[in-house]
């Protein structure tokens, strides 16, 4: 079926986009959305003002919608998803304020990062209350099945973030270690909230796996292409601070193929900018040229294209439908954003 | 019965003492201790290497020892107690671990604070880490009763942490604002702690209270005793930094009752002290000169014998006994400690 292919994106053709997904979940994120808001609340107000300016800044709430999605997608009549996906968003939103103190971000979304306005302490905490709060969530919906997911995903997200300040700095990162990396820091996540729609549709084995190899590849197609966007210079206007993984000497795909595909005096470079020695503006423009001299951004968003294909082949076990074209559509989307 | 009183410390009497519950509970502990070493490996090897700096740096495990012997006071015969009470030290191994962070500290337990040897990014990720694996290892024990009374902790730990940041060089906190803080910050860890030692018991309802009321005093206890001896002219063999909250601004019970019966100008002092316009060592003296001057060490201790009074009254529903004696013993050393 022409349509659960993932083509490399050409410009002639409308984009893919995440509109058939927010048209699937549109009124269960409504729910969400009121479970979030709800639950952030506490009597100390600096927590709902902190958690709120990230929660209310902007983000696509992809991993959520990925939970209704997928309960769609296994034919799941009732509400618990709701909960879980607040839970599941909460602890999202935990990491990347945790994210923001560990990288010293001043952007997030293209607006002052939370730790910026409200420093780092505050920043830290209501992490952790939003993470607590997750558990809190989850605990109410009862299943320890959902339980032992989320938590271990939680537990392999912190471990592939202080694998990811291991490799930071070491131009010798291979590219499995960087997969390695983005499995736990971004992907088990994915896959943990599109597994727990599983379970609570009460699928079949094969199918809980399908739904989170789904989440699992999607989250590394998604994270290719967000580390593809920092050097590409088209996506100046994605409100995402360009070169801040240049300049924290973060190793990611397209600077790990530069180097490889590089002339010893362009690795030269590389081990001086990753190793914090060469990280002005004028190092940036060298390291973006470089990047499209080698078509690293390009080849990232090949890699992409092969975990987002690999994807949609695994809900291919579930009936034709609106949710799964859904889904195809929105792996189609993690590739070709930004493009 | 005489024993079940906390006197007021005397120096001519010998002091209460941690041996009794350290002996109760010491094969228990060996179970603790080996469930905190396995679960605290990773793959990654920052993370057990930070998280042991901490978990083998000479704590007591006052809360995981808490939840043994509330065990025992209830006549539990089985051992799911060890992985909780491991699951109690992580999250509290967390939480100081994230208060390093916020705090800026350099020193925890008289030797180098983690986020000064492995920075602040590992530091909160690791803390982030146990965490997560503090709610797998309570996912396995399996009872959602604990969960939820884990969970709801956690969440209340933190909002109490992002209370004491707000009140954070406000000199107008009031003692009633910083009891509510306390509890939040410490006393919910430790009533957690004793209270699922009720839960894995079976106790009935009345004694589940009890069990949570003793932990909940007793916390309360000690962080007033805590925060006594950061100002106690005796206490700087302690190995806790003096005067750390006294730079932080932090409005601590000796501090509220110094400025609460000091003169006008005496206040004027705290007021540019607890602001931060007065914070070297001449002025730390000044201070300590000021809290002897009105006894708010001595004060502050009186508060947290009647805590412990009520934790030991709390618990007076168990049968009398080894157990019972040592919860005792334990509260009036939380009194006496650093006298």
């Amino acid at each position: 079926m022409s349509a659960d292919i993932v083509p490399l994106p050409r410009r002639s053709e409308p984009p893919p986009s995440l509109d058939p997904i927010l048209a699937l979940t549109a009124s269960g994120m409504n729910a969400v959305n009121a479970v979030i808001l709800e639950r952030m609340q506490s009597e100390i107000p600096l927590i709902p003002a902190l958690a709120g300016h990230l929660i209310s800044g902007g983000g696509k709430r992809l991993r959520p919608m990925l939970t209704l999605a997928g309960a769609a997608l296994a034919g799941y009549q009732g509400t618990r998803q709701h909960k879980l996906a607040a839970a599941v968003e909460f602890i999202h939103t935990a990491t990347l304020l945790h994210d923001d103190v560990v990288d010293g971000s001043d952007l997030r979304r293209g607006k002052a990062a939370a730790n910026i306005i409200f420093g780092n302490p505050a920043t830290v905490l209501v992490g952790d209350f939003l993470f607590s709060r997750a558990f809190e969530v989850m605990v109410e919906d009862g299943s320890l099945k959902v339980l032992k997911i989320l938590s271990a995903a939680s537990a392999v997200i912190a471990e592939g973030e202080v694998d990811q300040l291991t490799a930071q700095r070491k131009i010798e990162t291979s590219e499995a270690r960087y997969l390695q990396i983005i499995r736990a820091k971004t992907a088990a996540l994915f896959a943990a909230s599109t597994r727990v729609a599983a379970v609570v549709a009460e699928c079949e084995e094969d199918q809980e796996s399908a739904l989170d190899e789904y989440g699992r590849n999607l989250g590394v197609a998604f994270q290719l292409v967000d580390d593809a966007l920092d050097y590409d210079a088209d996506a100046a206007a994605m409100g995402k601070a360009r070169g801040d993984d240049f300049r924290e000497g973060k190793m990611t795909l397209p600077v790990i193929l530069a180097y490889a595909r590089g002339t010893e005096d362009e690795r030269d470079f590389w081990k001086a900018a990753i190793g914090g020695h060469r990280t002005t503006d004028a190092d940036l423009a060298e390291a973006i040229r470089l990047i499209a001299k080698y078509d690293a951004v390009a080849a990232t968003r090949e890699r992409a294209r092969h975990f987002a294909q690999r994807a949609i082949d695994a809900i291919s076990i579930f009936p034709d439908g609106k949710p799964r074209a859904a889904m195809a559509e929105a792996a189609r989307f993690a590739v070709a954003r930004g493009y």
